[in-house]
């Protein structure tokens, strides 16, 4: 079998001139990055978002993950080749790789198989730089800072709030002490609030003024101290420029994908940028995205903070589940997946159908599931799922998009099609302007089935010392994404488990709150075995090793 | 006056592929980012090096730098732009900028007036992403060694000497303490070993080989241990891969320039990268590059280090210089600089003087002295330094590129094309084999004038502790760019001065030591003022305030 490398590099790709001529573009309104990837112009974004927005939106999301894999990515890229084929003018809209995760356990994020936007080593690596401007701009942010204390602090920093950032999995820099004996740390580029702004920001100006509201630290008289005080969002913002304009790709299948920004899904908001989706939007007829992990977190934050600021709604949500997955929350090992075990899939199946029944009730939006399929999958197991599915109005279809490509989700992309041209009702799940402990108490009840949200000692006084700054903001759950709770050992739904809040981090320039929750962290750390060793370039100057 | 980033945003630039055609590459030879500017591929690349090289090559130096501006930079393009407007096919290969400095006191690196390269804003801020790659493979080696540690220290690290870098001046990461209690830090990228390796190596498997080599601890054992050993050098490559291949942008007056890696010359050593040099003289029949700082730092270490290991050898060098600046040399204070004052200038002349007797008795190579025209510059002043450099056996010519363009050098370029025709006996400072601390003692005496070399304990400890690990390897001075000294107060010719080493450190991927002098630091800082405050973008999406 081949990997998934070798099938990206053994397929020929289309010249980036003629994917953007799909989408109704010249190589004008490109600005390349070699022969297969290029930036949308920022003056052809201009022109198009001064268009009315005429595509469906269709929200990618999951099940909680497992070690068994969902492939989530295969099938947001699956199901745009299979619109595609199916005549439907479809688009994938999708976050930029994290460089961490790739030398480390997961690998890298361009999906698998018969299912993946190319050319992958270059969207692996840097793609076209965006992360690293934007860590850039999140470190020359911190430089001033500590800059201004050195040259005599004449805003009174006191208690600096802003760290720096680094696109690599490195536990070492969560927790140093600085030379000036300041106590800070780095977090992962995709956990930073600049990556957060730039996912939200509507356009230049308001990416400015959105780096500009950061607050970076209180004063020693107890006032909130602004990136604007350091005069440093228009530098930041010019850093940040080039890597503004969505970045265009295409699929195995020959279907177009805007790939722009990469906010994790457990440690932040979890989509990609807005600027990215609003394009989309006025370039296809349907346009196909997806929200990190599972649907608690990155549906969650799709709907309640990236719809909730921009007035994007969704149209229909698709759901992945696979049997092995289902099986592993009903209690099974990972070594024992490929064995039918009917009575723990019907016992698993219980975290599909909360996932269904949160989307549905709490937000009224209407579902499909994808059943993505392995090659272990028993036809008993399938009619399972598909009965428990069904039993709640839903309809779903068994993909094999991963083997397959588009022609493996063809039925999906017909019913989600069909769907999405119903009208739905969708809404939010908490008011703006409900306390902000009431609006991660209505998450963790709805959406976690949690009992209630407790606050750590540091979260209440962080909470304290917010006081108005969080009025209307929205809140961002950092979270475990392999249970409902924030407890990565329970799994399927746990019942009468405690949303513990270790800390509370305003983001008052993204426009929200992060709780972080249970033990997460936003800076991870390299597995025993990293993937790096595995990782190389051959005779002929072609990577390998990348998965 | 039009600013510098004025003047190069009201030119028209040529398509990128127009200014490869000037060096007989096509299209095809290209890896385009955007329309201004492009990679040349590896396999251009390659196909180039396996020609013979035809070109002469020029090295353009300078006096030690003052606050009052020498312009290298500008001299290196205004006279490339003169070569070719007087029919000689010429080619400048400059170093890449950092950004550390644009936010900071210095600002961009891409020339000045009318003779810039550009787009300078890109050039000057992410350019093709090269530093940042640079940056992460560093970093990643960092989290391999924590990682390795933290999961049960089987190589049994002990003292780690490898450090993080960023591409940016933060002096509060210069000494921190990690969440392992392991004493570290961050230098600036541009003075990183990858940097250097970046630079030094002639191709991709070179590269790989050389990054293995990298000494990043010693074993409690008392055991060196490599990179190799953690399997770091294939994943490094991966992500230097893209990076390794040479940037074509032009000049404003439309010549061709090959600008790659950008190790800075008073921490690091301070030339291009081989691979861009290389390439170039087989693309060209004159090479303009130059070295960074002043003579006794960019070009002893582009003769003791690049040239050592490439078998380069450059045909003739341009010393820069200004009335101005060697009148400062003279001792004369900024304020004062625009008054005549012949008295200070026939002191300080002897700068250039020394730097002229330098590369000519210790390295046998010809010299040729642009005087940078200022406005200022009385026809007295300027009548007595050429009759200094002319006692000397050396041509003068004042230039006026900056003003004017390559108009304003066609002297120098006819000066410099006929001496560089003629045969020259280049030989190196020191020879291989010398010890390391007779090799520093030969620098510090032959270049500087100091009268001895000392080493602090610390050195002398990591002296001892390299033993045989430094044999054969070049020295590479880290030390202050304003004075031959390492005492930057010391302006003109210093007598009876020290060279004291503060530390050493082993660069053994790229061949050589460094010998930290004085109180240089690898990570700088910014003023207390810095030029970030006046950077921006403007309604209509230009970035303004660069310089």
């Amino acid at each position: 079998m081949l990997s998934d490398i070798e099938i990206a590099q053994a397929a020929t790709l289309a010249p980036i001139a003629a994917v953007a001529g799909k989408l109704g573009l010249s190589a004008d309104d490109l600005h390349a990055h070699g022969h297969y990837m290029a930036k949308l112009t920022q003056a052809t974004v201009n022109r198009l978002h001064a268009q009315p927005a005429r595509a469906k939106l269709i929200l990618v999301t999951a099940i909680n993950p497992t070690p068994a894999g969902e492939g989530k990515t295969t099938t947001t890229i699956g199901l745009t080749d299979a619109l595609n084929q199916a005549g439907y003018a479809a688009l994938a809209c999708l976050r930029e790789p994290s460089l961490g995760p790739v030398f480390g356990m997961k690998g890298g994020a361009t999906g698998g198989g018969y299912a993946q936007v190319v050319p992958m080593e270059n969207i692996n690596l840097h793609f076209t730089g965006d992360f690293h401007a934007i860590t850039a701009a999140n470190n020359l942010l911190a430089a001033l800072i500590d800059n201004h204390i050195y040259h005599g602090n004449a805003l009174a920093f006191d208690q600096v709030s802003w760290r720096r950032c680094m696109d690599m999995n490195d536990r070492a820099l969560r927790r140093l002490t600085l030379e000036n004996h300041t106590h800070t740390g780095f977090d992962i580029t995709v956990a930073s609030e600049v990556m957060a702004i730039f996912c939200l920001a509507t356009d230049l100006a308001d990416l400015t003024r959105r780096l500009g509201r950061i607050q970076i630290a209180v004063s020693t008289h107890g006032q909130p101290i602004y990136a604007s005080d350091l005069q440093a969002e228009g530098a930041m913002t010019a850093l940040l420029k080039e890597a503004f304009q969505p970045n265009l790709v295409q699929t195995l299948g020959g279907s177009p994908a805007l790939l722009h920004g990469g906010p994790f899904a457990n440690i932040a908001h979890g989509c990609n940028s807005l600027v990215a989706t609003q394009t989309a939007m006025r370039l296809a007829d349907y346009v196909v995205t997806e929200a990190g992990f599972g649907a608690d977190l990155g549906a969650e934050k799709f709907l309640d903070i990236k719809c909730r600021q921009s007035g994007l709604r969704p149209d229909v949500a698709v759901i992945v589940a696979t049997v092995r997955a289902l099986k592993y929350h009903g209690g099974v090992e990972v070594a024992d997946l490929n064995a039918e075990n009917l009575s723990a899939l019907a016992s698993g199946v219980a975290n599909l159908e909360k996932h269904i029944t949160n989307l549905q009730s709490h937000f009224g939006l209407p579902v499909v599931v994808a059943l993505n399929h392995f090659t272990a999958d028993t036809a008993a197991e399938v009619a399972l799922v598909q009965a428990a599915v069904e039993a709640l109005g839903v309809r779903l279809h068994v993909c094999r998009h991963w083997a397959e490509g588009g022609a493996g989700a063809l039925a999906l992309a017909h019913t989600v099609a069909m769907q999405a041209q119903q009208a739905a009702a969708v809404k939010l799940l908490y008011a703006d302007d409900l306390p902000l402990v009431d609006k991660l108490t209505t998450i963790a009840q709805a959406m976690y089935g949690a009992s209630q949200v407790t606050l750590s000692a540091l979260a209440q006084t962080q909470l304290s010392q917010m006081g108005e700054a969080s009025r209307g903001l929205a809140v961002c759950v950092a979270k475990t994404q392999y249970s409902l709770s924030c407890d990565a050992k329970l799994r399927n739904v746990p019942k009468q488990h405690v949303l513990h809040v270790r800390e509370l981090r305003l983001s008052r320039g993204a426009g929200f709150v992060v709780a972080i929750c249970g033990d997460i962290m936003t800076m991870p750390g390299l597995p025993k075995q990293p993937a790096s060793a595995r990782i190389g370039v051959d005779a002929d100057g072609r990577i390998t090793g990348l998965s």
